[in-house]
């Protein structure tokens, strides 16, 4: 099967690696806008070949749409009529209701399939892609009836091949539940690394108090601003509702300590806790 | 050298194995409150023996102190009156101040050590010790000039035993900066697993998406309340003056969002992208 991947980026170069190496993909090709970045992808050998955008959408068996979300509502719909009959374009955008409703009745639109592999690093770039990120991780498809049925059978091929745990849900609902779980984690995190600068002014006191906690909670402060602009951009109502929650939350924790009410920091501690059953 | 160990959870228990591998322990006694982890302790070969406090104190040519911090309060001026000349008493707490102020005065203070391993996991019990825990993370001494010369020292062997890399601070500035560091990265995690608990009520969803940021931000909401109450106790002055500063930039970042401000919130990731080089 020919695969272009359109974005060389972290999703888009892990995808490549393991297409490759699980034998999906017969031939890849690569359609980058960064020239640095294409000729990075080209040295690391992520795909066969990097070509125009057109060049590379007709020569395609499965074209996966694999850039900032931003850019995938542009992207989608050209693409869609670039493609030869029978092909099919998957995104694997981190929000879905916007890019729905960028090819909603289009021509083509029983091509597409909406898909989210919750997977990732802090890293972006070609240089990130790294072998085996999506296994074991759920692969979300969204929108299922909106697609061919031979068109969302290679989606859930291709997703399988990467041993994903496929998910069904409408655009809504994924916007929605992500900025309930992914999103809301990412911006606490940029958060907590902002505050953390301010504070402490000693480069030193952070590199050497980060492995109390720090490191790992902070790891997402590292991701792409372009990335999650564009999340936030498209998110913003799910994410401002989860956001007032947070800090509600964080408002109210910040009292019992300023109170000295230790018992019911103590109790919600025990509740936070419960996250170790679900996440088991 | 014989070593007593106060505390058989994850850190006393991560302790006594490793000073077991790297002999810097000949022997080591355990004491435990509870039994049930006396027990474990031992099954789990942790320890050569179990013994009540007067005795295992009395034996040991260095005690280590590790309970929660409020345990350590109480419990370090009664240690102090029970070692034999010569030996050695080390705490393992998160805080300082308190501790510092608890042993003030102390006819033995000399031959008292305070230390703080920036080491932990978020599991908690004499299940939960591991090997290398302590693998080249800063181990802080605090107040040094208030300790004997060859106690120092003595507790200077021991953390460079395991590797770590030596830290001096005064217990003051301790507290400061791991509240600014360490603490609030814990509170920013659990109140993170308080709000998905809450807004996301399909625990399948929680599991599904988790993989997307949250496993990683929220794990330290995994961590022992029992501790955490205590160190929040102690150290609640610094703690509530770094979460107003997180409250302002969470409530800072929700109003972009909300406003549609990207371009700010890209400059505001930008600027927390900066931990990328400060961690590496």
């Amino acid at each position: 099967m020919v695969v272009t991947i359109i974005g060389l980026g972290l999703i888009g170069g892990s995808l490549a690696k393991d297409l490759r190496a699980n034998g999906f993909a017969d031939h890849l090709i690569g359609i980058e806008a960064n020239d640095s970045h294409a000729e990075k992808a080209l040295a690391l050998g992520l795909v066969n070949e990097v070509k125009p955008m057109q060049e590379g959408c007709m020569m395609a068996d499965v074209v996966v749409l694999a850039v900032p979300v931003g850019a995938t509502v542009a992207l989608f719909p050209q693409v869609l009529n670039m493609i030869r009959p029978g092909a099919v374009v998957m995104d694997m955008g981190s929000t879905k209701a916007e890019i729905a409703n960028a090819i909603s009745g289009h021509p083509q639109r029983g091509r597409a399939v909406l898909a989210h592999p919750m997977a990732g690093t802090e890293y972006s770039g070609p240089q990130a892609a790294i072998n085996h990120l999506f296994f074991d991780k759920a692969g979300i498809i969204c929108d299922r009836d909106q697609s061919d049925p031979d068109a969302v059978s290679v989606a859930e091929r291709l997703l399988k091949s990467l041993f994903m745990r496929l998910i069904y849900m409408n655009s809504r609902e994924h916007d929605l539940h992500t900025a309930y779980v992914s999103h809301v984690s990412h911006i606490s995190s940029f958060v907590l690394a902002l505050t953390v600068l301010e504070k402490e002014k000693s480069e030193a006191n952070i590199f050497n108090l980060a492995s109390g906690g720090f490191a790992s909670t902070a790891r997402l402060a590292k991701s792409s601003p372009r990335m999650w602009s564009d999340v936030y951009q498209q998110n913003s109502h799910n994410l401002v509702d989860v956001l007032d929650s947070y800090l509600d939350k964080m408002q109210h924790f910040r009292d019992l300590i300023a109170d000295g009410n230790y018992d019911e920091t103590y109790r919600l501690m025990e509740e936070a806790n419960e996250i170790k059953r679900i996440l088991q």
